[in-house]
C-alpha cells in the first residue's frame, strides 16, 4: 500500500481503528473468530449453480453484469447500461464483447474509492484469484484472462467454492410458486442442508406486482386449494410454506413498500380479499391487504416455526425508463423514510408478546435505529433486528448500526450478519467485513473500559456465528 | 479487566477515548470537576424516601422492580414480568421470592453488555456497595445478601445517601393535584431546599389521560376556583403553580405526545375548553387543547419565572396487553418521529423573543438535533436544549448530542445534565457518565486544536455544575 | 494554546484526528493541496466590492453586522439586534457606535466555543490580520483599532484580498432582474472571469416572494417578452439566463421551500400560469408552480449548459417579529424535514438520464445523506451532491457528510466545496476547513487500509480543486 510500490495486498489490519490500543484488541478478537464457518441465512445466489455445478463463464458475466452496486455507480457517471452488457428486456443490442465491458469497468475503478464494492472486489481479486496488483486500465486484460482461466478449472466450480469459502449454510430466496427444482436436485447430494431456500410470497401477496393474477392462479394449481376463497388462499400459502420447509427453508421474507400491518375481522378480510381478487381494489386497499397478509404470515410463523423477515422501505424501480428497458434490480431502487411504531402496532398487538415467534426487522432508514427499532426490539419478545442492510451493508453503515442500536437493544436482540447478495464470490469478503467491524466495535468498547475482554471474546463468537445459526433455525429447534 | 483474573473494578479512565492524547486531556478535565456537587433538576425519585427516611427493603425491590430499563431488556428475551416480581394491576400472582428474581437478573446479566444499564449497575455494585467481582449466576445470592445487609444499616438510609452522593439539589416530579405531603414534611428538616418538587400538570391538561374529569374536579376542590370556566381553570393552575413553588419547585414539566402549540383567540379558547369539559372533544380537539395549554403555561412561566420543560415524542404504552395487566411505565413506551419547527411556531410567535422566559426542549428523535433543535435554540432567546434523554441518556447518545448540537447552538444554549431517573442509587453513576462524556468531548476538541485548554476547563465546570444550577433557578434569580 | 501562556496561534495540525497515524497521513495530504487556488462557485459576497474596490469601513460593519451566524448566537443569549447595530427596516434607532458593538461581541466571544464561527473568526484574526492573542473583553478596542487601520490600507482593498486569498473564481448570486451592473464594470478589468454571477430566479418563479408581481413586470420590461403568456414568460427567462451567462454565470440556483417538481402538460402549465399571474392561485397551486418551474429550469439547463443548484428545505423567517422589524437573513431561518425521492421524481422521469445535464442537490436534513441523496446521486447521471451546507458547513457537519455519503455515492458524485458566504474575509478560512476535513477523512481511510495513499493524493487534489472547477463549468465545456 505504499505510494511508489506496485505490489498490492489486503492489509491484515484493514478496517480496524488506527488507534493502537483498539487495534490490538480488535485484531486478537478477530483472530479468534475469523476461521469460523460462514452462516449465510439470507441471500440471492442462484440455486442452479449448486444444483448443476457447471463452471462460471467469465469475469464480466460473473462479477459485473449481476452486480447492481457496480453498474449503478458506472451508470451514475454517464456510462450506458448497454455498453456494460446489461441485457435489455426486448432483446435489443447490448455489448457482448465481455472483455470490452471489463475494460470499461477497470478504467473506471477509481469511482469505487471509499465504497464497499471496492473492498469486496479487491478481496475477490486478492484472496479468491490471488492477484498481487491493483486492477487498472492497463492490466484489465490480464485480470480478465487470469480470472477466466481460473473459472474454467474444477477448483472454481460452485460446490468447490462453497467448501473453500467454508460456507456451512447458504439460504437462497424463491417466490411462493417456484418449483424449487434446483433445491430438489440437491437432495441426496450431501448439500441439502447447506443450500436451502427461503419462502418469499410477495408475488402472491402484493397485488401491485406484475402477473399477480397469474400467480394466484398458479398457486391454486400447485396446491389444489380454492385460492379464490379467503380460507383456501390462506391454506394454499400454508401448503407452500410446508413445501419450502421440505426444501430446507427455515424463514420467510417480505419485501413490502412499508411495514404497515393490519388486523381486520374475518368478515373484513374476506371482503378485502374479494376486492383484490376481482381487481377492484384501490391503492389503499392493496396496501391494507399487504398489511393484513403480514399479520397472517406472522400467525402462520407461530404455527410452523418459520422465522419471519421484513425488508421494507424501498421505492422500487424509481427510474421508469431504465425499468422499462432493462427490468427490475438495475440499481434504480431508492430508500424512503419509513415508520415502524404505528405501522407494526396491529401485528404486535396480536402476536408481539409471543416468545415462540421470531420476526426480524430490517431498515434502510437509519433514523429508525435509535428512535424506533432499538426501543421496539428491546421490549417485544418476538422482535429481533436484522443487520445493516443493502446500502448500509458497509463498514460505516455497520458501525452506525452498532453505535446506534446496542445501547437500547443490546447485542442479543440482533441476529448476526446477512450478506443478502447475488454476488457469490463476494460472500467471504462480505462476512469478513462484518466480522472485522464487529471486532472493531467490541475492541472500541474494551479499550474504553466499557466491557471486559472476556465478554468481548464471547460476543465476537456469538456475532460471527452463533446468533445467525440459532436465530434462523427457529422451526428446527 | 483481564481475561483470566476474577477481580473487577471500574477503570479510572472508563468512557474516555483510547487515544492517549485525548485521554490525558479528558482525564485532567474530569479530575477538575468530578467532585463537584450533583445538581439533579429533573427526575422521578420518590419524595417519601426522603420524608420518612426508612431503610430500603432489598436489592430486588430497590434495583430491579422499579427500573424499566432493566426489566424491558429481560422481557425482550422472553422472561415474563410476573417472574420478575412486577406487580399486576389486578393483584394476580407475581413472584415474591425476591432472591429468585435477583437470580434471574444475575443469570441474564450478559444481556446488558454494551448498554448504559450495565454501566450504571456496575457502578452501584462497585462504588456504592464495594463489590470487587462482577455479578453472575454463581454469585447472585452473595450479591443479594450483601446488598440487603448494607441497606439495613443507617448509612444506607435515603438522607445519608443524599449526603454521601454529594447531592446539592434533587427535584422530584408531581402531578398538579398532588398534596406534596412528603415535601411538606421536609420543611424545617434542612432538606427543604435540597429535595424540591416539579409541577407536572399533564393530568389536568391532557384530556386523554385516565381520570381527567376527576382530576379537574379535584383541581377545583383544591383551589376553590370555578374550574369549569376557562378563566377559573387557568387561575386554578396559577394557584397550583404557586403551591408547588412553595414546596421548592422552580420548574414545570410537560410530557405531551407532540410539541404542538396553539395560540387561539379568547373566544376560541373558551369554546374549546367547554367542549373538552363536556367530553365532546374529538382527538384533534384534544391535541389542540394540549397545544393551547403549552402556550398558556409559557405565559404563566413568564409571570412567575418557573422554567418550562417540554418532553414530547413518545408513543406511551405501545404494548396494550402489558399496559392492561401491569399499567404504565413498564418499558412499553416507544419514541416516534417528532417535528418542532412548525409545532412550536405559535408559542414562539407569542413568547419566543422573551428573554425572561426559559423553555427547555427535549427529544427522543435525534434527527432533530442538527436539523431543528440546534438552529432553534441558537436563535430564540427563550429556548434552551435539555440533555440527551431517556434511551439516549447513554455514552453514545451523549456523544451524538454534543457532536450534533454544539456547532449550531454552542454550549451555552444547553443546560447541563438531567438524570431523569427513579433509580435513586444510580444517580451518582449517571452524573459520572455525563461528566466523563462531556470531558471526553472537550478533550477531543482540545486535542484537535479546536479549543484552548483554558476554555475547556471553564466549560467542564459549567457543564457539570453551573449551567444546571443556574438554568433551573430562573424563578429564584 | 497553553493553559498559562497568552500567546495564541492556529495550530498547524488543527482539525486533524489526534491519532498520530491518521494525523501524519492527513497532514501530508493537506500539505500537497493547501496552496491550490480557491474555487468558490457558490456564494453571496457583494459584487460592488470588487467593482468599486473601495476600502471596507470597520471591523463591526465588515465582520459582525452582515454575519447572521454571529448575531443569531448573540441574540439567542438575550442580546438585542438593535444593540448589535443591525439596522431596522423602518429606520428606527440601532446602535451606531461600532466600537460599542464590537465590545459586546468580544465580551461574549466564549459563546462561540465549539462553533465553526469561532474557527473562521480566529483564522481571520490570526491569518488575515496577524493577531497573536485571542480576542476578549479586555483587548476588544485593540482589535477594533488594529483591524480598522489595516482596512484603511490598499493591501486590504477587495481586489488585493482576492489576490492575496489566491481566489481563482468567485461566484456571487443575483436575482433574475438584477442589472448586473457591478459585474458589468468588471469587464475589461481582468477580473471578469474571476468574479462571476449566478442566476437565481426565485424572485420571478416563487409567487410567495414579496413583490412577485412587480418582478414579473420588470422581467417583461427587461426582455421585451410578453411575460403574461406562458411561452413569453419562459422566453424571458431564457433571455435572462443568456444575459447572466454574458456576465460569467455558469450556474443557476433555486432556493425553494421543498424539492417538489412537476411535469404538467402544456395545457395545464398554461392554466396554472394564468392563475398565478391573476393572483388566484392557492398555496398548493403556488407550490405546484414552483415545482413545474424547477423542471422548466432543468430543461433550459439542458439547452444552455448551465449547472442547476437546488437548495431546499428551509423555513425562512420563522421569527415573524424579527422579520418584520429587520427583514430577511437575520438568523431566523430554520431547517425542516425534507423529502427528495418522491418530490424529484417528475423532473428525474423527464431529464434524469441526461448525461449532459448537471443538477447539484443540497440539504439541511442530514437524514437524507445515506437514505435518499447518496442512493439517488449514485444512480442518476444528471445528479451530483453539493457539499455540507449552511449549519452543516462545519467540521462535524463535513465529517458526517463524507461518512454518510461516500460509501453509496463515492467521491466523484460530489462537487468539491462551496463556501456559500457573504463574509468575504472568511473565505480562505472556510476553504481551509474543508480541505483539512477532506484530508482528515482520506487519512482516516488510508490509516485503516481502506484506500491506498496514492489514491488519497489524487482525491485530495480533486476534492480541493478539480471537482469544483470542472463541476461548475458545464456550460463552458
Amino acid at each position: 500500500m505504499s505510494h511508489t510500490d506496485n505490489r498490492f495486498s489486503l492489509h491484515p489490519d484493514r478496517l480496524f481503528s488506527s488507534d493502537t490500543t483498539e487495534r490490538a484488541i480488535s485484531r486478537a478478537l478477530y483472530n479468534s473468530i475469523k476461521d469460523l464457518p460462514i452462516i449465510s441465512p439470507h441471500g440471492h445466489t442462484d440455486p442452479r449453480w449448486f444444483a448443476e455445478n457447471t463452471c462460471f463463464n467469465n469475469a464480466t458475466e460473473l462479477l459485473i453484469i449481476p452486480d447492481h452496486y457496480v453498474f449503478r455507480m458506472l451508470y451514475s457517471q454517464g456510462i450506458t447500461l448497454e455498453s456494460l452488457g446489461i441485457p435489455a428486456l426486448d432483446g435489443s443490442a447490448s455489448e457482448t464483447d465481455y472483455l470490452k465491458v471489463w475494460k470499461v469497468f477497470a478504467s473506471h475503478y477509481h469511482l469505487f474509492h471509499g465504497t464497499p464494492s471496492r473492498g469486496w472486489m479487491d478481496y475477490v481479486f486478492c484472496e479468491v484469484f490471488g492477484f498481487e496488483v491493483e486492477l487498472n486500465a492497463a492490466n484489465a486484460e490480464y485480470f480478465f484472462d487470469t480470472i477466466n482461466k481460473a473459472l474454467a478449472t474444477d477448483a472454481f466450480r460452485p460446490r468447490e467454492l462453497l467448501k473453500r469459502f467454508n460456507i456451512e449454510l447458504l439460504a437462497t430466496t424463491e417466490g411462493a410458486t417456484d418449483s424449487l427444482s434446483h433445491h430438489g436436485k440437491l437432495k441426496g447430494s450431501g448439500l441439502e442442508k447447506t443450500v436451502i431456500t427461503t419462502f418469499r410470497p410477495d408475488d402472491v401477496v402484493d397485488p401491485q406486482i406484475r402477473n399477480f393474477t397469474k400467480n394466484i392462479e398458479k398457486l391454486g394449481t400447485l396446491t389444489g386449494e380454492d385460492v379464490y376463497s379467503w380460507q383456501g388462499y390462506l391454506n394454499a400459502l400454508r401448503h407452500r410454506r410446508e413445501f419450502f420447509r421440505n426444501h430446507g427453508a427455515t424463514a420467510t421474507d417480505h419485501g413490502h413498500a412499508t411495514p404497515l400491518t393490519a388486523d381486520l375481522s374475518l368478515v373484513a378480510c374476506e371482503a378485502l380479499f374479494h376486492k383484490i381478487i376481482a381487481g377492484d381494489a384501490s391503492v389503499q386497499d392493496q396496501e391494507l391487504f399487504r398489511g393484513q397478509m403480514l399479520t397472517e404470515m406472522a400467525g402462520m410463523s407461530l404455527e410452523d416455526g418459520m422465522v419471519m423477515q421484513i425488508h421494507p422501505g424501498v421505492h422500487r424501480n424509481h427510474n421508469a425508463a431504465v425499468f422499462q428497458q432493462f427490468g427490475a434490480d438495475k440499481g434504480c431502487d431508492i430508500p424512503v423514510s419509513t415508520e415502524y411504531v404505528n405501522n407494526l402496532k396491529p401485528l404486535l398487538a396480536k402476536y408481539g408478546n409471543e416468545k415462540d415467534l421470531r420476526i426480524i426487522l430490517f431498515t434502510l432508514d437509519e433514523d429508525n435505529y435509535s428512535r424506533e427499532l432499538a426501543p421496539l426490539a428491546g421490549h417485544y419478545p418476538c422482535l429481533k433486528l436484522g443487520p445493516a442492510w443493502w446500502f448500509n451493508d458497509s463498514p460505516e453503515g455497520m458501525l452506525r448500526y452498532r453505535h446506534q442500536v446496542t445501547e437500547t437493544a443490546g447485542f442479543y436482540n440482533t441476529v448476526g450478519f446477512n450478506d443478502d447478495t447475488r454476488a457469490f464470490l463476494s460472500i467471504p469478503a462480505r462476512h469478513d467485513v462484518a466480522r472485522r467491524i464487529d471486532c472493531r466495535f467490541l475492541g472500541h468498547l474494551v479499550a474504553q473500559h466499557r466491557m471486559t475482554e472476556s465478554a468481548a471474546y464471547q460476543l465476537a463468537h456469538d456475532l460471527a456465528y452463533r446468533l445467525a445459526k440459532e436465530g434462523y433455525q427457529n422451526c428446527l429447534a
